[in-house]
């Protein structure tokens, strides 16, 4: 693997020094933030340039960066953010596209495309992200690395831009799971306290339907390596017999949960973007074309499907049980490919990816990916979700996995 | 009690019409919007008349507010709320003090001060209100109304201007229960479902003890009538009981929940503030000194105990659990006189009503408050809470005691 510093990555937006305020579980660890959470005295850019420049500078650091810097680890810099967060590609308008190290002719994968460059790169410990439809679970599959999505709103949300409060998290991206836990247990404020051991391994059909047969290929020696495991059963169920409703996963996630996620981000954007009038990115702008015509007056169906789904699968869920699926169903696209003179290229991208991320964000539930497979040499992530606040179980349980 | 009308209850900011998209469950309902929840194609005020001059007009509704209209009710207006929402008194620099109709010389209470001004002045059904450290369930204590500040995070608050992340919520006041239920149960997007009945009622006695004796023995007789109800157990509780840590309600708010509030506060609008150097009210300005001079590099502790406390909470509540206590311990302060001349008598207010509205701010519970008493003429409010997300429980059990 050819290596990458600070500038060839295209990582970072800014390089600085923010010292830990103290020692603590984090010492000697270094890390980046996202560009839509918050840096004192910096403008945060959202990714995007004119969002930048027409708001001030942050007078606080977000509360994450402070809880990091409290545990004693050292910020190093500011990573590119897809514009305005609204995208799984990594392909900025604005800042460029962050390396994937491990396929430098590929996407990296968006939204967090710097902080999961960065990371591959080596170039930091950990990096923090945020996720509403796959922004740290997708970059960090396509580049390799770990990720951690965590139960919505665990982790204080203050200092982050607004984008989709029904479905937007903050998490980490880091290099090893042990650093991933420590990382994750240091925001999510974790108690000590007993935790089950893993039970049920689901492996949810219907997302190893949607994968390309390469992927699911690379990733059964992974599931099969399950079946030795003492007092665990494995098991291969589909969405039906978890939700008890006839809803298949792309559903699940254009009629339910991307109906909640546009509007949110209709609200979170809207004002400013019809204001400002910005420059935008082709992309962004084909992609935010449907959040301006998308009629909100008939959305209680989907909004109250959502709700539905997320009480289903939390009265399935018990305490040591977790849910296995590829991250990711497909393999990260060649960079340039995903525009609009290839719809059909971004349609399938984003459909069958959305699919399979919007389980866990439908159902509000933790989800880890780990980098354990790889087709072709480029890496494929294997997820594991657990029931909504079992954050501490999945993370140790991930640990016990694949420690 | 004397009447009041859109103009002289000063509850208003702006009054429009938004008829209902369809007919629905809220049929015939009338509701007001508190301003700092967005309403197309125009500015929000946040109750800062410079926060409005600066900021866009919105480009959509709030999707709270879509949620009211899809299902039938019919939205009147914006209601007056505390300046950038950062108080629980009702008296604003730039609206003035929305009438509170039980008591014209007192305080409607904050920040949702026009919401329950509106409500008690029979203007509206219901209205929208945000509930931070009290903002739904002080002014609707205070005015006579009902009120819900739900579990955090139930409702979306996509399009509400964003504040205390980790302990803002979006809720309803309302004329009678059967309304605050019905709308409570769209903005949840409740499921049919079964409920557990009520079998234990917990009498916080931390929170009856910091109460004024007056309201103590007002609401004595509502918590006596629990005794003749079949099948349920009441039982005096302490917070030691509950958590297992010896702890005071008081430590509760001022260790844990309010610094990360007052964190939380400045990552919301220090940019701003600093950047606009905004006119503000002296009362604001007070506060808001304090969220400028804390300091941020040292409140991890507190953010632990904030979630050692939830998680507490979360495992000593059971189904068919609530916790019972005032609503408000002190009784509604006269007009004007909490300002920085009487310092003690600010501190008194604040300090004592936030212990007790500590309580499900740290535990992220449901509670909904019931007009069931009075003090000399002045209305005193009860307050019930259930576990996380027991919301609709919750909503059921207060019906069927007091529907």
């Amino acid at each position: 693997m050819k290596t990458y510093d600070f500038q060839s990555s295209n990582a970072f937006v800014e390089l600085f020094e923010i010292p830990p305020y103290r020692s603590g579980a984090l010492e000697g660890l270094s890390f980046a933030v996202k560009d839509n959470i918050d840096i004192r005295d910096r403008s945060t850019s959202y990714g995007s340039k004119p969002w930048r420049e027409t708001h001030p500078p942050a007078a606080h650091h977000a509360v994450c960066v402070e809880q990091l810097l409290m545990a004693g680890a050292r910020c190093v810099g500011k990573t590119v953010a897809d514009e305005l967060t609204y995208s799984l590609d990594g392909e900025n308008h604005f800042y460029g596209t962050p390396v994937n190290p491990r396929a430098p002719d590929r996407i990296p994968g968006g939204s967090s495309s710097g902080s999961a460059s960065a990371v591959a790169c080596g170039l930091v410990d950990f990096a923090l992200g945020t996720d509403c439809g796959g922004s740290i679970r997708v970059p960090a599959s396509l580049c390799g690395v770990y990720g951690m999505r965590p139960s919505l709103h665990r982790i204080s949300e203050a200092g982050v831009l607004p984008f989709a409060p029904s479905v937007s998290t903050v998490g980490v991206l880091a290099r090893t799971l042990p650093v991933l836990r420590q990382a994750m247990r240091v925001l999510l404020r974790s108690q000590a306290q007993a935790l089950p051991p893993v039970r049920n391994i689901y492996l949810l059909q219907d997302a190893f339907e949607i994968a390309d047969p390469a992927i699911r290929d690379a990733l059964s020696g992974c599931v099969a390596s399950f079946d030795g495991l003492p007092h665990v059963t494995v098991k291969s169920i589909s969405l039906r017999e978890i939700t008890g409703l006839d809803l298949s996963l792309r559903s699940y996630n254009e009629d339910a949960l991307r109906v909640l996620q546009t509007a949110e981000i209709a609200n979170a954007l809207g004002g400013w973007i019809r204001a400002s009038q910005p420059e935008q990115g082709p992309n962004f702008r084909a992609g935010y074309r449907n959040v301006e015509s998308f009629d909100r007056s008939a959305m209680s169906d989907a909004l109250n499907l959502c709700e539905a789904l997320f009480a289903r699968v939390a009265a399935f869920t018990r305490p040591g049980d977790v849910f296995c699926y590829p991250t990711v169903p497909v393999l990260a696209p060649k960079k340039g490919v995903l525009t609009g003179r290839n719809l059909d290229a971004v349609l399938d991208y984003y459909d069958r990816t959305m699919a399979v991320t919007s389980f866990a964000g439908v159902a509000r539930l933790p989800e880890i990916t780990v980098p354990l497979a790889q087709v072709d040499g480029l890496p494929v992530g294997l997820s594991l979700a657990a029931g909504h606040y079992q954050d501490e179980f999945l993370l140790d349980a991930s640990l016990r996995l694949w420690g």
